[in-house]
């Protein structure tokens, strides 16, 4: 019932109540659904929406000749996400390792936590109470592991790292593999001993096959609330600040330290050595290529267009240089002139 | 022989027949291999070329004085790549469940399929008839797999996804991990339940270390015959038409739309909530940053010079829309003057 | 003590002999720390830096005023990276195979390997002496693998590849999945067998979650001492030449041919079907659209600014060629000016 949910999650109920079998997307929602509208841009979608009830502003619901039961709450999104947790509750671990299993001597495993098939757990592992660690993990020596902690199938974690609690690691994610450090002996590559570890702190959440490199002498760290996309490269020494969220496919290269409440779009690529400043904000497909100490957005993407368009223009920026050197000398030129002409005129 | 290829494929042989022993690119073939021309721009390949016969267009084959035995097809590529199947029959599997893997409760598992052994397969799954499961391969609970499906070793599938018939997926490929869905409190990152699915429709082939998430609400959607390589990003709620092709390092954010028929170039990035057109054909390394409603050819990188010429170039694009500005206050200057001139002469 | 140091890698000891605990970087390093300094640019690090021992450049040595003892080394970075290999001793393989791992028929395993749990290898497999090998790796039917070889947990190396001695591969890292080769039918993709190999040459290191495809008749190859970072994706038929470098995010797609002594700057891409000079040099982010026969430095990416600067900046990229028009139009009416100027002033 809609009133119950308001019970639970706050906001104010107009209209009747009324109960709700699902929750769906404004434009496939049916009248048993419980919907949201959050960007007041869409607002005419609601004439067409289907929705049994609608989670939406009390701004905007003023607006909305709506009769139907809505439910107004300050951040409907959010609100939204709420109530998802509300009808698809997460299923506790089932405490027990499977026999089909390997726990190295000296390792210790809390109360609650469900360790699935074919996982392996190295030697003086401690992994905390209520965690879930699927089948394919592999976990190496010395590995730390707080409490209520997610380790989807085929996530490795090599020996040493630290893993706070409530911390969720995706599919194929790798957590601790040697650093990219090498030395040019006038010969070939000597490799650097990468001797540190990885850090992650409390409610870290990291997607599918992204890689976190372990420190080179120091420790790669990912602080308390970071979110992190599929496919993201984490080079060593690399510190992620605070709550913030990096999508899909961004690479962060040695030793650069992005600071707290940041956001980074997609595909996003940093260079080495460099730090970002708390709630900087980085467009997707940006090459950061230097420390940014002012807080604001960032860009910069060559802008898409048709192939021969690109084609036209792009072979231009290979000459810009000499296109701003010729406007300098027709401006000279213009200058002369209208001086002469000054001089003409008196 | 090539009479035996031609009588199973179609083409006609000029020249004498003779026995192949092997397929090789045109450049590397011997006496006894088979190699193809599908380019006329590389024609003059053809005579320092020692294969023993070669595929080429009947058009092309008026056209050049060979005297080794031709085989002529429309597309040689094409051609080619169906010879290459003869050659190399792929084995079928050995069906059985290897005594190393485990299969959940309420699990069926169709006649000629082999499970490899370290193969974990959680309750309530159904797979087909002669699928292939490699060792390390790890699938969730009540997943659908159809019929004649290989998942290489190590691949990922979460709970609740469906793959259709003939899908292949490569090593180290997570499909169905949760997308990613974040709300802002104020404080913190409030995760959304990533409640949807993952569905791999008919003849998909997807390769190694991609990722695919669930959908958020509603499902991801991969379509028939949609080809995806290596390294591949396609967050929650994407669909990708049928028939498109995908190549590597691509990412896809959420809610985004692909067409039929679209070919998209390496380490292209789409942002989310977008709608590609089908048949539009993308460049490599494009950012598409927003919806392309004709079919076509789009592109958008920066083109690639020496350091030097970039670094004289590209500082002026900080500067281009005063750069303009310039340009434009000049042919004012030079308008005023011609008409002052034109009155001058009048 | 530093003395014992300079004895077994060379370089001179200035000031006196003492005991070092550990290394660490300039910035955090304490009084029983040896440090080092390898980039003169950041001499006045050395002031606030309370390392015991620094290692810097005669060269620099001469320069300082400082007191604590110090090794003198031409190459302060590669000196250093010796030195902490002293200091962490790589273990030795455990010889012999778990019990819950699975070894097919024919294959050979060579004295002094450890093979860990949970792992699968294939039919006519070898494997040379002094390997380890984690738990989660896959090995397929009749791959050839050298001495001292190290493959971390949950590597996937496909059927038929070879890898030579001393070569690491960090885990989730796909060697030999089939290449993206497709034929379009006129109704939907035909697949070409990937019939070729990946051969890994000696002294080669590839990270994590990195993909090399099998070749589609020929072969891939990573020549010997090629370092490849994590998340790189090359594709079928690509060569990387001897001691070349390839930084994280990479993409190089089919049949491209890297040179040499390159290095490759991080989530640079390379299209297909070209050729890189030996001691070519990629900046990061840098779509490399063509050959590239001269050595040297090249780069391709679009300089980051705030969003607001780069919208200001960005629309004219769409009309370039509008604008070196303008320009043109604009120095031939100043031309046709000047000419008539000179006429007049005869």
């Amino acid at each position: 019932m809609l009133s119950e949910i308001v019970a639970k999650l706050g906001g104010t109920l107009r209209g009747e109540d009324r109960r709700i079998e699902r929750l769906a997307p404004l434009d496939t929602a049916g009248q048993d659904d419980l919907a949201f509208l959050a960007n007041p841009k869409y607002r005419r979608r609601m004439d067409a929406c289907e929705a049994g009830a609608v989670i939406v502003t009390p701004a905007l619901a003023d607006d909305l000749a709506d009769t139907r039961p809505l439910i107004l709450a300050e951040d409907p999104y959010l609100y939204f996400a709420r109530v998802a947790t509300l009808f698809h509750p997460v299923a506790p671990p089932v405490e027990g390792i499977h026999p089909g299993s390997t726990v190295g001597e000296g390792s210790r495993v809390g109360k609650g936590t469900e360790i699935r098939e074919l996982v392996s757990i190295g030697r003086h592992v401690t992994i905390g109470e209520n965690c879930k660690i699927y089948p394919g993990v592999v976990i190496g020596d010395e590995v730390s592991i707080g409490d209520s902690v997610t380790l989807h199938a085929n996530v490795t974690v090599y020996h040493g790292c630290r893993i706070g609690d409530r911390v969720g690691i995706h599919s194929g994610s790798v957590i601790g593999a040697d650093g990219f450090g090498l030395a040019w002996t006038g010969e070939d590559w000597f490799k650097i001993p990468q001797t540190g570890r990885v850090i992650i702190e409390d409610d870290v959440e990291i997607g599918a096959n992204t890689t976190i490199d372990r420190g080179a002498m120091a420790d790669t760290v990912i602080r308390r609330g970071a979110k992190i996309d599929n496919l993201v490269q984490i080079a060593h020494n690399v510190q992620i600040g605070e709550h913030s969220a990096i999508a899909g496919c961004v690479g962060i290269a040695g030793s650069t330290r992005v600071g707290a409440y940041c956001t980074v779009g997609g595909a996003a690529m940093f260079v080495g050595h460099i730090d970002i400043a708390d709630k900087t904000h980085i467009g997707g497909g940006t090459l950061v290529s230097k420390s940014i100490r002012t807080p604001g957005t960032y860009a910069s993407s060559y802008p898409m267009s048709t192939m021969k368009d690109w084609m036209a223009n792009a072979v231009h920026l290979r000459h810009l240089d000499d296109l701003v050197k010729r406007v300098k000398r027709l401006e000279r030129e213009q200058k002369t002139r209208n001086n002469r002409e000054d001089d003409t005129d008196e």
